[in-house]
């Protein structure tokens, strides 16, 4: 917390990164390569898992580094829990050092549009496609007394607010926040620690898909996310495992938002915590008041757009 | 907020009341039709229905209120349209003014011994148990353009913080928060207010019910909460949506956490809230403190209960 405790170093260790083809968890898997870790990546796509394995190649730093991809879907207990013992196959079965569960997705709609697949969607693909592998990691990093072993999870700004548009996505992020806090203190038992982090807006594929579904209203209030690249946020994820936090934020708005949602949660930084908190105190409720006034004043324009899809018919 | 805006008044009007037959869904019932709303409770056990029925015949107002029981299972959005229709029947198909998602119900346990099908359940009786109901009364409310509407959700303390134990129902108590912040704010297009009440430890049947599974540790833990009938935990309720708020919170220690998590939510009392929020910002690291030396502490006690159990093996 005050920078005495010695930094985290996968060097030589076992990094298993699920979503680990592209975006978020691609960029989290090259800088783990860089560091000398044996990576093994998820994903369900092969063609993109060939053409991450291809670049993370290129990044080895040891002929001894192992350097995997293995073709899974994570949206169930079952499979999610395959991958791991077959991510672990290599390592004559022994748990991964640390888990990034880095897979997900998203599809902002409005409520009352959305069927009840897309809601059960929504959670499959930003909570469960986590939770699952949370799940077996724990499991397999506990049986095995495997003390000093991470699970990292992710979660979005949507884990600490939201508005409308997220209805199907910002429960799964709100239940990922509940789990990992749980986690955190469950996991103590046994030595494991849990990590949480929380990006802004993407510029990754994932985005682009994500921006064929949203709303325009959705898009106006975003405006004020500049976002990250995969690469920005890769790193600060990786420096909030490093120095050992448990909610991780890399960009501002993010972080007034920790702040002012600490609760119970371990503080980063007692003194930058506190001068966030303090803006928060400020900012939010003016950022809210935007929010609801643009809301608001899109009513009309909201009633007119269903109204000609025959909603009210 | 200021006390100025008029406080809502349901005489008259059609309140539905899920988990209706027993603990804060029967004593929020019998406050509605003390003040002469027409209610309608929904739950699985008729018997229960039944004697609730009688209970609250004995308090009507008006010989003209309707005061109705269905016998519905509500974890699927097809049960919860259904019984959300045949609770309109009476009224001639038109929505509730107010919608009460007050069924649910916990299993806590530790995380590494649950099955798939514990965390699975922990996620419909947590989550989905209201999520469905809420989807489907917005939908109803929006097509019939009913302003003034209110959709009231329960989540928990757990909903704003957690700790070991709660790894099936802290994420579907944060889930709900997630879709009450949400739907908060996208209600507003249609005029339809949405409120979440995090009650603290009730006494009631369903608090029996999670004892019996509740490991040791999670109940010295929860010690500091004294918890609440559920009379008084209705009473909370009521009173947060009679004057409005967003976030609802009926005890000392859950205010705490709600000032400490408002994030983006909007504030209840500015003077208050911000009192609570300077007590928290002192006394739940010190909470939080104790409760990870106690998670600690229990280490090998804990390790000889998964060894007795075989879990090592």
């Amino acid at each position: 917390m005050f920078g005495f405790s010695k930094s985290w170093n996968p060097r030589g260790l076992h990094a298993y990164v699920t979503g680990g083809s592209t975006g978020l968890g691609l960029a989290l898997a090259k800088i783990l390569v860089l560091k000398g870790a044996h990576v093994s990546i998820v994903a369900r796509n092969q063609e993109k898992l060939d053409k991450a394995i291809e670049e993370l190649e290129l990044l080895r730093v040891d002929a001894a580094q192992k350097v995997l991809a293995y073709s899974f879907s994570l949206t169930s207990a079952e499979t999610s829990t395959t991958a791991l013992e077959a991510v672990c196959a290599p390592f004559d079965g022994k748990a991964p050092d640390a888990v990034f569960a880095c897979a997900g997705a998203s599809r902002p709609a409005f409520f009352v549009e959305m069927e009840a697949q897309h809601l059960e969607q929504g959670m499959r693909d930003g909570y469960w496609v986590q939770a699952w592998t949370a799940w077996a990691a724990a499991k397999m990093m506990a049986k095995q007394q495997k003390k000093g072993g991470k699970i990292v999870l992710v979660s979005s700004t949507l884990g600490y607010m939201s508005f409308l548009g997220w209805a199907s996505y910002s429960p799964a992020k709100h239940a990922l926040r509940g789990l990992a806090d749980t986690l955190q203190s469950e996991l103590m038992l046994y030595g494991i620690s849990v990590h949480i982090y929380f990006p802004p807006t993407m510029h990754t594929p994932g985005y682009e898909e994500e921006n064929k579904t949203k709303p325009q209203i959705v898009k106006e209030i975003e405006d004020a996310d500049e976002g990250l690249t995969a690469e920005q946020a890769a790193k600060a994820l990786y420096r909030g495992v490093e120095s050992g936090q448990a909610h991780i934020t890399g960009d501002l708005i993010t972080s007034l938002f920790r702040a002012s949602t600490r609760g119970a949660s371990p503080k980063n930084n007692w003194i930058l915590d506190g001068v966030y908190d303090a803006i928060a105190y400020v900012a939010t409720p003016i950022w809210r008041s935007s929010v609801d006034k643009k809301v608001v004043s899109h009513r009309m324009e909201h009633h007119d757009y269903l109204a000609k899809k025959g909603f009210f018919t």
